[in-house]
């Protein structure tokens, strides 16, 4: 297959490198559990939405996707915790390491969010924002000095030198998932929780995998990515509206929810009360 | 790729359904560790042999490979033990089992080894071992008879009714596994402690493979199938043999070594001093 | 810990030999990703309950529990399955297996489901049942027979004539698992569509577990066991029920949904208009 | 059990917390695969040392150890390659980070080492690496003033100011591993080849766990840690040796070997012939 190449953020890169498998060999594998008993009874589309509709994920991980990305090292250190995925990355201990790195646009330099304590808010002080961004940029040059005279001025070692990088530095991987574990790791970083540029990696990931599997993509929206769990809690108070109730934040507590869970539980039914109207 | 089924057994099969990657893959994703700086110095040979000689594993976890299996349960049962592949086997929930058994040729009916509690010996009498051979084959079919029943007289769900079924009923199976990791398998399942069962469907395996990764695979039987570890104990004892002398048991007691592990010792200087004379 | 037996099925054991960690040491792991500047800022209970409620599985991670368990070679099968558990089985080449067979209780030999494919129906006929565990019982005795024959008369190796052993005969484990896939597993096997005797299984390890961490095992039931996950096409159908529709099999097969899933939403409805009334 | 605080390089920390299981627990697992057939036949010393010798790994699968570690961001990147163990890591998005960022010590502020492509030589100009040493020195504290101005002056968000922070800020973590893991773990990361700043790490790990599994652990250094592995090519040279021959590299390359092999295995040889003299 012929690969492509995405950019991402300033520097990044996304390119799918090669696939194992298709849409139809996971149906295949599929159709190994269950033998000539039930063989061409449906056809691979409603196969493969059956599987991922009852959590059947062993058929997914037939198939592969195979990565080369370049990403800040913050990102890499979020990927490398998805442990069954197999990765190669560039080594600093072996390699003196380009001047490359992730200066965030000034929309991404806003302030500490102070709805959720992992992440950042819009810019409101724009001109505060673009202060911040040349201050980053200057302390990544600065950074990037002291390492080049590290290792060219104090001929010091690289895999000590590199010990004075940002965060923010580019690192390059080849990164190899099974379809089932991708899909896991896009659920997580694909979520509006996760960091931005993770995010943007993920979904331009996304984007080079779904015409491969289209089928198994379709199914993963509907049944996973854009299905919503409602914990038991929830499934009281959502039983109390269906008999034409309002639960309160009183009804919420009772039952043993906090005041997020009550406030994320209206907010969901207020989507789907919205929702084709 | 064209897939080319293999007969193992009396009723096995072994077929290498597809690869994903090359020895090509493997080296270019392991220069993205050295980058730049050390791009194309060597040949992918070099490379791989370099990388297996010092156990640089991940670079072989870009490649796989992917089989269908058919073989006893008992070979099945010690297959999934190595839980970095990933697996679809038939279900005798799903379906109705054909009576395919199992049954070992006469010469590996033999009695109970005396020197490997796990293991058989070679087969001394011969009339023993057809009426053992003999009896397997009464079992089998009785054992089917009930199961055939069990389904079509008493109406019994499959999943109940195979538990009447014997060990060595055939399974079928979709394997997939990465390189490294199909390695790591081959070394412990090609081993000679290894049942024999299991050993014919790893040789199988491997020689469909080998066509596919020839610079990766000979690495392989050089640097780790091949090779021989010495302990820290079986290495006193050696320097003693590179000294002149010849180690006496007393001498490896005194050490701490075990009756058995001196007579290993010995067998492999025996081996060593014959090799190439 | 003092470990207590369990008894399930006819000859089945469960034990928990032992624990490692507890609710705190988790919620303690969780404040190492926080540091200070949240510490101490929530109960336990309220930060496993938020961890449980948003997926950040990896404290869980760090429990682990240790069962011995004696089920039959069908279960122990499935139970394999699970690739992050560490276990130890009985070995048919080292020893020679007891006369312990699963024979299942007359009302569990019903015939095939007619809704579950992979599933038993309750018993209808008992004199068909009863007739249909006495077969298996005489399959069970014949198969050992032959097992004790091949060992004692005809001198067969003991990792050969185990071949001959039904798929109910029993085995015995030491199987440890971390609690986040220790969850993972009960999800599964707890399920109604999971085999009977894994289910029986499943119910009584939990049951062992639960008082030894217990504000986790309630937040796992409240946001995972107990909780209801509606796909994309259920929550356009819910929308409409919450605008006082009543969504029917040609709205469903419109957006896309087959006429079970219909079916199954309209279950889940039901039930909820129930609750609690 | 007490955990006992471990201090490495300037700011690092290694506090064993808790450990599961014991020499005696798994003894316990592995005799579960040999039943009654070999139960007490040898005393858990030799068992261990059994399985150890003839890598049966699972039964060591059944301990955990659990750390705290404090280490450099570089470190904790090495660590997190080991995928089957569990971690919980401070985020930089949830938490400020404090100013401690690893500074080595003058001695470990060498050049480039012209033998190992990734390390370090020892010093030799004292004044440059002192030099050196005063740079990273400036640089870290640079970087920190810059993180420190970005969330306190620009008020731009944790998860984006962490950007400009160095490699060699401290992390910190809790850690739990299977003993297997562990060890194989402590191989590659106590071998020379390693980073120092990580073998300090692994040293003092394993320095706290050797009380607690003693038998395990003597068993690993025997016939893991200290034992020397010859390859397929090794073989052959030392079948020469045997021979009273004086293999050359004339010799080595016919059959295949590099310059770097020959002399690798010429050192074993002089190292072997220098033991216990």
């Amino acid at each position: 297959m012929e690969a492509i190449e995405r950019t991402i953020l300033d520097h990044g890169k996304v390119v799918l490198l090669d696939v194992f498998g298709s849409d139809e060999r996971i149906a295949e594998a599929a159709r190994v559990s269950y033998q000539q008993g039930t063989k061409k009874t449906r056809s691979d589309r409603a196969l493969l939405r059956y599987l991922m509709r009852h959590r059947h994920t062993s058929p997914f991980e037939m198939a592969e996707v195979l990565f080369y990305l370049k990403v800040p090292i913050t990102v890499a250190r979020q990927l490398v915790r998805h442990r069954t995925a197999n990765l190669n990355e560039v080594s600093g201990r072996y390699s003196e390491l380009p001047n490359e790195m992730y200066i965030p646009e000034v929309d991404q330099c806003g302030p500490q969010s102070t709805q959720n304590n992992q992440g950042r808010a819009p810019v409101t002080n724009e001109i505060q924002s673009r202060h911040a961004q040349q201050s980053m940029r200057f302390a990544s040059d600065a950074a990037y000095d002291a390492y080049d005279s590290l290792l060219n001025v104090h001929f010091v070692s690289r895999e000590i030198a590199r010990g004075v990088l940002p965060l923010h530095t580019y690192t390059e991987l080849y990164w190899k998932c099974d379809l089932h574990n991708f899909f896991h790791f896009l659920k997580l970083r694909m979520d509006t929780h996760a960091q931005y540029e993770i995010r943007v990696m993920a979904a331009a990931m996304y984007d080079a995998v779904t015409p491969h599997f289209p089928l198994s993509c379709k199914a993963w929206e509907d049944y996973i990515l854009n299905a919503h769990t409602f914990s038991k809690l929830d499934l009281v108070l959502l039983s109390r509206v269906l008999r034409g109730e309002i639960p309160t934040l009183t009804d919420a507590q009772v039952i043993g929810q906090s005041e997020r869970e009550y406030t994320d539980f209206m907010a969901k039914l207020s989507e789907l009360r919205a929702t084709e109207r």
